[in-house]
């Protein structure tokens, strides 16, 4: 190979900018400036849980793409049949979060020489096993050869909205901020092993009262704000945010508060939605209660104007949440 | 991060079978293998440029995924944007080989926290002027963090197919091997500087007597394989293989002909097709000059039974071609 330092790596004495020094979002938001007009406006292009094509026959298609890379999603301690299934239930979770119903997929696999093909076995079985499950076909793939010690493997997963999908940018001021199940504390298992709320998401997507809809990926704390209309804020009712035993445990282990794992920790892959202020409450909740009885609903808050003191206030004392928000990828922690 | 080796990576001393010990071809074997019943039979599954997705409408969609990455695809010689550029060449030449017309684009991005934002900046920049070159739009991604010092992304491209999409798997005993350009020694430049066949694939898809086609990216050697039947045989007239220039200046580099540089260089990203025993050569060749009268076309063979002596023979001397077979990754060079 040439030169090795040909400008695409910065020394850590130079000062150029970097992917670190900007930060994920940042680099997103430049990206998407770049691209100009080859990337279309949301819904349509970037900025969704998926991105939504339409097709000549007048279908809407869902695409979506998510990955798991060895050293950031998974480590030793997660069994290679669980990190295989996870990189399907991440995606599965992003089809969900539109209402819509997955389809066939592509694998792209990127990896060291020295990847034990009894791991890739595994990870592979739990790939299968998980697209089994959601009636995902693997219909192609491509390669990669990274340098030894790395693995990464990327799936993109075609899906179909039978109704309107629900987009993320489409709440309103006063409408109700809803979450699904409880939060918090992932890390302590439930990052592999959730299950992506699909049938949820499908039956949400059918309420005409439910104005947007996205995943828990990054933590309550980050994600809400993509829903937040602009010049808006939202009223938490803290007791109100439904917390998880394992952000409990988390709470023994490093003192934070479990309320504070509720709203910051990630990887919850819970649906964060809004419901329209014209809505029957009761009989919404009780709707949810009878095709769900076994996963909590929590009306955690409400979307207001915007409050001069913060994005994020709790309802109670009207004072900001001065909670650290959620998973900023690339920058120092 | 817990234990580093987790059973993911192979240490140099174990006996454990890694991917490299396997090599590509064997391992995307296998995975096809383990996936089972998730994966569909080609022409729908694993196995061709594009996957063929048959949707409700009846039209026909094509799936394709390729990526660039640093210190396999690209290195400190090639220029951000090229490298940009190429990434997207890459995707339309595989719906190029079906004769299809691309769409629009997921772009993932797997970064190091060291990727310099100016270096980004340019890359964009070609993947921008490519999409917009090719209609392509860029709906989505992903990015993930590696290690510092790496980068990798990955394209998923839609297309769509107004005829049927051309397949490798259905070529014939007896059908003419053609092929587009020149070959052989893209290293020199034309890895990057390439053209993807996009309007000849169409054309070609829409000659009934075309009987399959694809793009070549490792090598006549390696691809020509893809494209027989079972129990078949080539005999290539090694004469009429077009060796490129830039073979001709490596062969005065390394020593090696020029016309064995045209057989086994990768990356040449022309097309390779048949044409059934049927057609009238000397009218399809005619007709091709008047479309295309600035691409050379180059009969450079025939398929026959298989030959006891191998796959590919010398059809002057009908001894077996005895040049190494295009690229392998993973293994050791």
């Amino acid at each position: 190979m040439p030169l090795l330092n040909s400008g695409i790596f910065s020394n850590t004495d130079s000062t150029d900018k970097t992917v670190r020094s900007l930060g994920e979002s940042e680099v997103i938001e430049r990206i998407r400036q770049w691209l100009g007009s080859v990337t279309p406006a949301t819904p349509l292009g970037i900025g969704d849980d998926c991105a939504i094509i339409e097709t000549p026959a007048g279908m809407k298609q869902l695409l979506t793409t998510d990955s798991i890379t060895y050293g950031q999603h998974i480590d030793g301690s997660v069994g290679a049949k669980d990190a295989g299934s996870k990189l399907i239930k991440r995606n599965v979770s992003d089809i969900a979060a539109m209402g819509g119903e997955p389809g066939p997929a592509l694998l792209n696999l990127l990896m060291g020489p020295d990847v034990s093909i009894k791991w890739l076995e595994a990870f592979i079985s739990g790939v299968k096993e998980a697209s089994a499950r959601y009636r995902i076909s693997i219909v192609g793939g491509d390669m990669s050869e990274l340098e030894a010690g790395h693995f990464s493997a990327a799936l993109t997963l075609l899906g179909t909205a039978k109704q309107k999908p629900l987009l993320r940018h489409t709440a309103a001021i006063s409408d109700w901020i809803f979450v699904t199940g409880t939060l918090g504390g992932s890390i302590l298992g439930k990052h592999y092993a959730f299950e992506p709320r699909l049938i949820e998401g499908q039956w949400l997507a059918k309420q005409e009262e439910v104005t947007s809809m996205m995943d828990l990926t990054d933590g309550l704390g980050k994600d809400l704000a993509a829903i937040l209309p602009d010049h808006a804020s939202a009223e938490i009712e803290t007791k109100r945010l439904p917390i998880s035993s394992d952000a409990r445990t988390f709470e023994q282990q490093d003192g934070k508060a479990a309320v504070e794992h509720a709203f910051c920790d990630g990887e919850d892959y819970e649906l964060l939605f809004t419901l329209s202020t014209a809505a029957d409450i009761d009989l919404f909740e009780s709707d949810w209660k009878k095709e769900f009885p076994e996963l909590e609903l929590s009306r955690i808050g409400r979307i207001t104007k915007a409050h001069p003191e913060g994005r994020y206030i709790d309802a109670t004392t009207k004072k900001p949440l001065n909670w650290a928000t959620g998973f900023e990828h690339f920058k120092k922690r």
